[in-house]
């Protein structure tokens, strides 16, 4: 256990073995095509006095990796194809975005009023293909995902290493609607420096009986507990760090667990 | 904000307004037919000098719930219908366990090898209408989901009140697979004093642009945050507080709204 002085509070951040806590880094500072994002995090945790520690989780939002990698374009700039001018005219989305859309996605899944559903180029089957214009400046500004949010992830996680000696796990996390439930929650979308995944299948449960199903998403829960702190209006707060954390493990030596599911093995394939 | 002496570590539980504190109740004894959980919760977290305070918000798993409510059900004691049998036959699944199922449920939406996914009573879509036997004593007994969660939550936030004096939000949470993801994580199926979404739409973002269609389901995330100390195994956590969560508002005066959606309105709808 620790006690470190809170610099603005002047009250310690005590890190107890049963509880987790989650910081906001409020008064993050606005974010554009070019900045290191390292440098201004470890500038705000300082200020608020949030030490970063080995082992913490920090939780991100896309849009400041995407604006930080230039994944900024606007509509002006786009040329819709004939192929975006006739989904444009079936969903009455802008063909510009849409031509935006079919440029991130392996494949559209769903066309409607108002709606594109499609699989992106990262895997993520997500409305818009993850391309989205709320907190981005600029009229006619959209910001897609950034083009590998685990390679994000990892060079995050080895800048904080290099500056701060501490081995930090880092989650990139994006706001996304689910099938059968009301209203958005936060999803990971990258991960880097542990396995997204507690996989419970093999062990015992509290009678002793061999569990067959279980394996929690902790990197999915872990991005809506962030998300708690964070918020999607102007609070203005696109990090949050996780102390605490357990059931975190190393990610081990075998092909990357993918977070979003392949068709094939999805239980819920034609459920909709 | 408040320092209170915790009794165990001998340091202080303290709540900044920047931070979200989740606490897991370790030490929580096996839960049994007619058992009080809000004893066994409120002498659980005296034990453990977590001080309940107005506002915080109480997730309990829904087995203790269900245990204690006895929606505990053995298998030789079920005698399958027909239809029970003929799915049972299609799934391999104990025909006795489909019986369950279709009694718990007002749909059955897919089955296939091993899987059944139904709508249950309750409105949720999930396999086998969340009826499990993970943590449950006896070789043939399964778990139920309470009959009615949200009324659940409310007789034990009240409890709570009148033993305490302090209003605490509540949620009953469960665990499910999701569409187009790998792994579970745990999500809402009862809420008590609160408004489980948190609704942006004609909020502005940073840029000062009208957000339209951003509502976030806070519920759900607390859910998923919770079982962050709760655990799936043998941990033996059913309930966790946390504090200093924001974005809760109490449930305003209009139609309760229900975390399931309705089929007519899910973006998804033929997606899969």
């Amino acid at each position: 256990m620790k006690a470190i002085p809170h610099a603005r509070t002047k009250f310690a951040v005590i890190i107890m073995k049963s509880d987790v806590r989650i910081f906001g880094l409020e008064g993050f500072p606005l974010v554009k095509a070019g900045d290191d994002i390292v440098t201004l995090l470890l500038k705000t945790a300082r200020t608020l006095g949030i030490p970063i520690a080995h082992g913490d989780i920090i939780v991100i939002g896309h849009k400041i990796i995407s604006k930080s990698e230039g994944r900024v374009v606007r509509l002006s700039e786009v040329r819709p194809s004939a192929r975006a001018l006739k989904i444009g005219g079936r969903t009455s989305k802008d063909p510009r975005l849409v031509q935006l859309i079919l440029g991130e996605s392996k494949r559209i899944i769903k066309t409607g009023p108002d709606i594109v559903l499609a699989e992106s180029k990262q895997g993520i089957v997500c409305l818009n293909a993850g391309i989205d214009k709320s907190n981005v400046e600029g009229e006619d500004t959209y910001c897609l995902l950034p083009a590998d949010p685990d390679l994000s992830a990892n060079r995050i996680a080895r800048r904080i290493r290099s500056k701060t000696g501490k081995r930090v796990r880092v989650i990139v996390t994006d706001t996304y609607s689910r099938p059968f439930r009301v209203g958005q929650s936060e999803f990971a979308i990258g991960v880097s420096g542990f396995d997204p995944f507690f996989d419970y299948r093999g062990d015992r449960d509290l009678f002793g009986r061999v569990l067959k199903f279980k394996c929690v998403s902790i990197a999915d829960e872990l991005a809506g507990a962030a998300e708690l702190v964070m918020g999607q209006g102007a609070e203005g707060i696109p990090v949050a760090i996780i102390k605490g954390a357990r059931r975190i493990r190393e990610r081990r030596c075998r092909p990357t667990p993918r977070l979003a599911i392949k068709r094939n093995v999805d239980l819920f394939q034609d459920a909709l």
